[in-house]
């Protein structure tokens, strides 16, 4: 049985390169103030595991304990987060949104802990906030992160302090009841309930989760890029042509990124990657709109508006990261319309057995737009993240 | 690369041990009209694969396809079905509920598929069907194994009709228009929706997948037996001493009852058992007033009614098969009060992190019951069936 190490050497500033201990609670840069990335001993890694080491370790995304931050096993708050399906499209499905000889999969991160790929990030943030003493968790929410912080924080015995806005998807809200989180709602979007949290959480003692103002949601999320390497074999083509990414705070492509540049140092995979693409709704597409402009950072959009509630970041902190993973694949980003959105969530339904979020459906409506432009030639294999399960939103209607 | 093969030999009655062909489509026992049950060339299977070869395949049951019904993997219908968690809860957690010294475990069946244990069934025999020429499935449903049904059709390209009480959790109406299943609304209970099914099937050509009355469901529940000897470690003692679970139809006992049988035929674990405990409301409990009257076969319950929408089974044509699984391993069957489901719901939540169904919060508080009744002594290793997800129901409220 090998035994559980964390290879976690240091933090890294993404701008500036400033170094930080890793062992104790952190935040962004104390510098510049821009996102911490955690950095591991890549060398000791390779000695310690070769990939085929993985499959015979347990079920969650713990298997890859080297390269995530906790450092005692006995700090890990699991609730079964990650190892989620790449579930196959039949071929006649995949053709109807123009992938007639490629091959196309969902991968499901709606059967997560919670319904969503957001517990991956906070089973990391959560437990390492705890190894490092944190006593209570903070964060605003679009609602499945505060959902899912709510379920690890119960789990793993500390508090949890929410602010989300109060047009929520009405499940958020219960999720977040039925874990004993403490909830202040605000008239607003996401971004004004994180200004709430930076304000309250150093008063009252809270440790601050928010996407990328701590360096270990970022962790979780790299596992989806970690799965995508097991699931495909390992090595020079096990990765995807193109991943279809829906799009708000943006972690879960940064996130891949990441697991990416590290899979290859360690010689576990090629240099060729996965084309990125970024899917936003035209209601809120401040990433989209950069790319288009040729920008690095992403000006904020105003009157967000979007049924797909995780979309709806009109400013998102690691805007220059994804635009960044973006453009080094030559990938793209593209919006699509509320009204495909909600037409993509029943085509999912009734061609390919998934029942998914808004968002996770914005990347099947997005793959017409990808054909037609001839960014698709409809001869790849593609990998759709469906972020989310459908349930906790308005029933799609015909 | 281990090569695809399913050792079923032929088809078996519970009651009369009739043997049927297993490879065209049958229901129940030709003569006698009990429950057919799959077996398998055991040593041809003990002769092809070790235990230790399961760890490197599939993330999903499939990779025990060896003691499953599919021959052709081609035919297999997959959305990630089965590899749930066993989520450890924290100790102070496990002893407000009387498991001061023991370990309480949840095998979390929400992750499944369309949040339900149903998927593992509905997967082997929709797929099963398929392979054997059917285009189109029915069945009765209490809400989780229509929408399972629904989606398993949907991805693999055949129509599904479903009879539905009219008072089905909304959300479970919902999936099923999403997943474009054929739905028949019944004013009354799962037990009228199965004599309508029963009408219907025959007459429109449709293969009726009720509980009990093919052979494969129970093949796919089966699974959550398996994987409790992997997620152990295999041998004499990967067992937990308890399995407490929620009983409606009683498929799921069933089906690890078999499983637990076939592995020892195979040699892979020992001859002891979990205790299996049995736990239905006080709403409806024919199970439970049959096994404390001492009988074989459960009396129909008159006006069921509870929130539990999977628990409102009045009649289950697999009883004796449930209860002698209870009998034989000197186990128990506890019935709960709505209003301990209800708070059960709330304390899961706070303590472990897990927003349950009704069904499966029964199991929570079955665990008092139990360790009052000093069936459990505090030192016992316990696993709960969670059965299914929260959210699709009414929101427990404090």
């Amino acid at each position: 049985m090998a035994q559980w190490r964390s290879y976690l050497s240091h933090l890294e500033c993404t701008a500036c390169g400033l170094h930080h201990d890793a062992d104790q609670l952190q935040t962004v840069c104390t510098a510049c103030g821009k996102v911490l990335f955690a950095r591991y001993d890549l060398d000791g890694v390779r000695q310690a595991v070769q990939p085929s080491n993985f499959a015979c370790r347990r079920w969650d995304m713990w298997r890859y304990w080297e390269l995530l931050p906790v450092r005692d096993p006995a700090n890990v708050i699991s609730l079964g987060e990650g190892l989620t399906p790449l579930v196959h499209v039949r071929r006649e499905a995949a053709a109807v949104v123009g992938l007639e000889r490629g091959q196309l999969e969902l991968k499901d991160e709606g059967q997560n802990p919670t319904a969503s790929f957001k517990a991956r990030g906070l089973a990391a943030a959560v437990s390492r906030a705890k190894e490092l003493g944190a006593r209570s968790i903070a964060l605003p929410t679009a609602g499945n992160a505060g959902s899912a912080a709510a379920a690890y924080a119960a789990a793993g015995g500390l508090a949890s302090h929410l602010a989300m806005p109060r047009d929520v998807p009405e499940l958020n809200r219960v999720e977040a009841d039925v874990y004993a989180a403490e909830v202040t709602l605000v008239d607003g979007l996401i971004s004004d309930a994180g200004r709430l949290i930076r304000e309250m959480a150093p008063r009252n003692g809270w440790f601050d989760v928010s996407t990328l103002r701590e360096p270990y949601r970022q962790e979780g999320k790299k596992t989806m890029g970690i799965e995508l390497a097991e699931q495909g074999g390992w090595g020079e083509t096990c990765l995807p042509d193109v991943i279809v990414y829906p799009t708000g705070g943006g972690t879960g492509i940064v996130g891949m990124r990441k697991a990416f540049d590290e899979l290859e140092a360690l010689g576990w995979i090629g240099p060729s990657r996965p084309r990125m693409v970024v899917v936003q709704s035209e209601g809120c597409a401040p990433i989209v709109r950069a790319f288009e402009r040729g920008e690095r950072f992403a000006e904020p959009w105003q009157n967000a508006q979007t049924i797909a509630a995780g979309l709806r970041v009109p400013v998102a902190i690691g805007d220059y990261l994804i635009l960044d993973a973006v453009r080094e694949t030559r990938g793209t980003a593209v919006a699509v319309t509320e009204q495909h959105i909600r037409e993509a969530q029943l085509e999912m339904g009734r061609l390919a057995g998934v029942y998914a979020a808004p968002e996770a459906a914005a990347t099947w409506a997005a793959m017409r737009t990808l054909r037609r432009s001839g960014f698709l030639s409809g001869d790849e294999r593609v990998v759709l993240f469906c972020t989310g399960m459908g349930l906790k939103y308005p029933a799609p209607v015909a």
